[in-house]
């Protein structure tokens, strides 16, 4: 834990234990540092944190005092603040997990890609044939930022195809949503301002908020509901939040959809506290029902909400292409983009353009949702079988991940070691929070062949489960 | 200009005027905030910026005083320190001459890339058919991180050419050398850190730092001779630099090439300081005469080194491949390209890879740096001919470009500007230095065929270099 976090900690214990009561002055922040022989670089970081938190409020040419709050607000906070600490274990654990789906040999239930066998991989190839024989040479300048044009107008029209107008110049083409998700963060904060996510989140943004050194407020969410309005509210009432990173549709990990009249809450209440979305909506295409959940992006009024889009989850994950239609930020966006990576790579935007101005990717789209709810639903009930009767699993519409709960005691980081020992991955629910309130459940991704080989990896996970289980008992 | 750099600049003056001598107290960080306006946070920066800077020290449980320093030393900095500050007007003007070199109107003296027709299209295309018919879904997570295995190993045999030893697992694959670079530099550095640049050098190199909320410093690079040894020597002992990132063959914008001696020497220099080295070498196949200069890499004796590479400068710009061969960082670099983009396409990997595995490439080089020298030598005497007389045009082997110097009294910001009205970019000193000693300087790629087309600019260029040149006499 970094130093002025032990700081932060300590200090918030002392008031809550009414060590500082209501109004008591502070050390200075020289006196601080003498006494905690810390640096007063850490003690003035510290003490930022508690005023922004609340805890404290500064006095001009005075200093310090502990400020005034309700003791049942105190009781319970109401959202989760997590500071910037050190994640490096964190991330190698991401990591681990990340290179575990590789191995052929390993079932790869961890994995946030579906099975890359249900894209339409010769169709694509035709395209990149035909690109091979149509790209000249100085084509790589005309795709660089904000990116090729043809893809960018396609991508607009089907954003009209939902009702919502936008400019292909409000579109940024990425490496990837990855990417996408990156350049847009730093288009919207600076080092040391507050995000908020949802808790649980997709580990990414837990560690692009780590590696931008900024402050994340991870807000409850329900794995039907979705992320709780209300909390969020008292999170901008409390914390100067700069930005929110949110799924709307098929959330990673929970699945759940929010509805329509949430998201326009949502949008409705980022503009009233001026907060920019990044909209992470990487699952759009994979809704089940009839008709294309729209994103929060259809109810912004004045270009807050960056609409972060790929083509790696449901047509192709190896040409690394996703996009944002940044709003206002697409310039800053871009700008950002010509710093880090430059642009995407000319012959896959020209591929994917080629691609998409046939009828093949709704088609495809179409196909792919039909066999991902079949998958689903078998390795849902595989898993009831072999699952504790007190183990809960998610049964939100679309996508491809199922996350599970099992019994509080059993711990999903033990789980995963345990079961790639086997051959088999998971995603543990450690991955997706900065606390340990995850730490019984799991992710486990259902776009695989349910075969004989899928079913016998699901019994294996049952009784490794059941061994966890009784080892507590 | 950034708060805290006018309250450094101001007191740095103060005490240079000796109205603080030498062991004098400095005002507390509460009474300058007072006195000043600014919030302890900014007195905090700023005294911080002096201390690091040697200006001022401070005592434990005391305060800030004076530092004791010669007064040769003080009445000319040895090196330039360029804190962070907000450089959003450069960066604008960075994205604005890059946008102008895209117009296939504009005549593109001032791009970074060379004559696209230079390279071997058809080969290549024909290396992406192949990969189009041979790829398979899979082939997306056999192509993370570190990235395609047998692209690595093509890099590491041609370094064994070299005789330069490193294993395929050393080598991270990326998104072009800017990402490789970018990566580079997040792996050694925090926000705050110091990291040494050459003045003049690649506008990414300042743009990188200023978003990473790092602080440059800048060492005097001669034409000829490269960045001066001795000064960084003594902002190796001033400040606490925690990296370089440096050119040390065809240095962009100068174009010099450092010797194996003085590499060498480099590297020893900052091995004994421990110091990491992101060595950017995007133009090493772009050398003159018989042998491929060795990379500072070579000389590496403890994987402090990072060095990057491309093949945007001298096969295709578009496909977006580079490298880092990362040494001790290599697996900081995949972690951190996980979490920014994910990975490099697929496709355009094994494209290279196929494309590398024939004789092609080396054929190619060959013949490339023949026309460029012979291009770069047509120039040269069209410039002679239209320059005035006391401009000085850089004369070093291989490479693209000329660092061309006009008398010190034309601005060569105001040329950058009639000049694009002509349909002709050029680029200008001041993407080079975040200070403005090289207004007067700009940037010539010669990388382009030596038609009519780029005689009658040279002249229009010599005309308005002469407008600029008569209005200030």
């Amino acid at each position: 834990m970094a130093k002025y976090q032990q700081l932060v900690d300590q200090l918030r214990e002392q008031i809550e234990a009414h060590i500082w009561p209501t109004g008591e002055k502070l050390p200075s922040l020289r006196q601080q540092a003498e006494q905690s022989g810390l640096s007063l670089m850490t003690v003035m970081h510290a003490y930022e944190v508690l005023e922004s938190q609340g805890w404290i409020v500064s006095k001009p040419q005075s200093g310090y005092y502990v400020a005034p709050r309700a003791a049942s607000s105190r009781a319970r906070p109401p959202v989760q603040a997590i500071a910037r600490t050190d994640q490096a274990d964190t991330n190698s654990f991401v990591f681990d997990v990340l290179q575990a789906t590789r191995d052929p040999a390993i079932m790869p239930f961890g994995s946030a890609f579906p099975d890359p066998e249900l894209f339409p991989q010769r169709q694509l190839m035709r395209s990149l044939v035909k690109v091979s024989h149509t790209l000249r040479p100085g084509d790589a300048l005309n795709n660089l930022p904000p990116g090729n044009e043809a893809l960018r107008k396609i991508l607009a029209q089907r954003y009209a195809q939902q009702g919502i107008t936008l400019s292909p110049d409000d579109i940024v083409i990425t490496n990837g949503a990855m990417e996408a998700l990156n350049l847009s963060l730093q288009a919207v904060t600076e080092p040391g301002d507050w995000v908020v996510i949802e808790n649980p989140s997709f580990y990414g943004a837990l560690q692009a908020i780590e590696r931008l050194k900024l402050n994340a407020i991870a807000i409850a969410s329900d794995v039907q509901q979705g992320i709780d309005l209300q909390e969020l509210e008292q999170a901008l009432q409390r914390w100067p939040v700069k930005a929110c990173w949110l799924m709307t549709n098929r959330q990673n990990p929970l699945g759940y959809t929010l509805s329509a009249e949430r998201k326009q809450q949502l949008v409705a209440l980022l503009a009233r506290y001026d907060v920019a979305m990044i909209e992470d909506d990487v699952y759009s295409d994979l809704y089940s029902g009839q008709d294309k959940p729209l994103p929060a992006k259809a109810f912004d009024r004045d270009g807050r909400v960056l609409h972060c889009g790929s083509f790696s989850k449901n047509l192709v994950a190896g040409f690394r292409v996703g996009w944002v239609a940044a709003g206002r930020y697409a310039q800053r966006v871009q700008r950002i983009q010509l710093m880090s990576t430059l642009s995407t790579s000319a012959p896959m935007q020209l591929a994917l353009a080629d691609f998409l101005s046939t009828r093949s990717y709704d088609t495809h789209l179409k196909r792919l949702r039909q066999t991902l709810a079949k998958r689903k639903q078998l390795a849902q009930q595989a898993l009831r079988r072999v699952l504790p009767a007190d183990a809960h699993v998610s049964d939100t519409p679309g996508g491809y991940f199922l996350w599970i709960a099992l019994p509080e005691h059993i711990n999903t980081t033990a789980l995963y070691h345990l079961a790639l020992q086997a051959g088999i991955s998971i995603a543990p629910g450690q991955l997706f929070s900065s606390g340990d309130q995850f730490s019984h459940c799991f992710r486990f991704n259902t776009a695989w062949p349910w075969d004989s080989r899928a079913e016998a990896a699901v019994e294996t996970l049952g009784q490794l489960i059941a061994q966890l289980a009784g080892a507590r008992r």
